[in-house]
């Protein structure tokens, strides 16, 4: 191996890592909410979150037991999608569910002039059992699912993670859901995105697992 | 819609996100790959990476040529895989190649007490035509490419997008690759990720495009 890179397996790649995060995380997190902050500034290097990031009361609790109980992630896009641990989810018996993708997601939002994400939200009404967002994109994903909720067209989601980044409507679809009383966990102003979403719910799915085996 | 949520298609929000990035980049950017920079400001709402994207010598060319010719790009995860514009890619006769999730990749990566990210760089030696790199995430990915090219197991590659988040090797595997004389676009410093690889490799994929348009 080259000078300056250090010769460590993967598991204790991420040790070290967590360990470096540790030191250098100067704001104080509250523990429950603690091994969720760490993993997102794990996949953005960003320590920004350790501000930014906001929890409803027992969001990080609720959001384990649902999972536990093998709740359907609903990921606004692929890219969420395809990094959340479907192994670990999947031995809860969870599955994740997008429907970005569908031709007729995508032939009813041109007909509508809106976006593929806010028809998105609508198919997810169609869904049954415990659901958890996983929002790292679209704001209007995020403002569609919370009118979805108030019109009673959806039950409230055990838990919303509202990620999504950028610069049109992103604040404001994160304050809508803050104020909406859903249970979320929030990245405040326009940093998120979908390895934020990613980070957030394998940090749930590994608070599971390490509960199952205490 | 909501009070301060403003009511855009799909397009417009596109347009006034990219019109508030040009407003609020006070960094001057080389024309070249400015589009580049802008896409990855836009997927991470980070002007940090006005400051740490470091293009080599025609890159952005080198780049869009590759894949206006039908370049395969060789993604280090599922994730920037996922994110990938496939129908833009694929309109040139392109497409993207993962092996992390190979069941003979874990195997071996056990075997040896390596990461799969290294091991999956391996495999991409048996691929034909041109190349493109995308990698994320792993920094044992971009050390092991390097080395396979040095080595004479695989020829140099037309574009390495070296872009790792992370703490532990991340800043060094990208001074490597800098310093490797191959053809390359990279994020200085701790920050990256998936998000990040897929904005440059569909910031190089539109720029393609708007070349055949022309």
């Amino acid at each position: 191996m080259r000078r300056g890179i250090e010769l460590l397996g993967p598991r204790d790649i991420e040790a070290a890592s967590f360990a470096i995060i540790q030191d250098e995380l100067e704001v104080p997190v509250e523990p429950s909410v603690r091994p969720v902050v760490e993993r997102v500034i794990h996949a953005t290097a960003d320590f920004d979150f350790a501000h930014t990031l906001v929890f409803s009361d027992a969001a990080v609790e609720r959001g384990v037991a649902a999972l536990a109980s093998g709740a359907t992630v609903v990921a606004d896009t692929t890219m969420v999608a395809a990094g959340i641990n479907k192994r670990v989810l999947g031995g809860f018996g969870g599955s994740v569910r997008t429907f970005i993708g569908d031709a007729d997601v995508a032939e009813e939002a041109r007909r509508r002039g809106i976006t593929r994400s806010a028809v998105s939200m609508e198919r997810a009404c169609g869904l049954s059992g415990p659901l958890i967002f996983a929002i790292g994109n679209a704001p209007t994903a995020l403002v569609r699912l919370c009118e979805l909720v108030e019109e009673g067209a959806m039950a409230p989601p055990e838990l919303v993670v509202g990620v999504p980044v950028g610069f049109v409507n992103v604040v404001e679809s994160k304050e809508l859901l803050l104020s909406s009383g859903l249970t979320s966990i929030v990245a405040r102003g326009r940093k998120g995105g979908s390895t934020v979403a990613v980070a957030i719910c394998n940090a749930l799915l590994y608070l599971a697992s390490h509960d199952r085996r205490e």
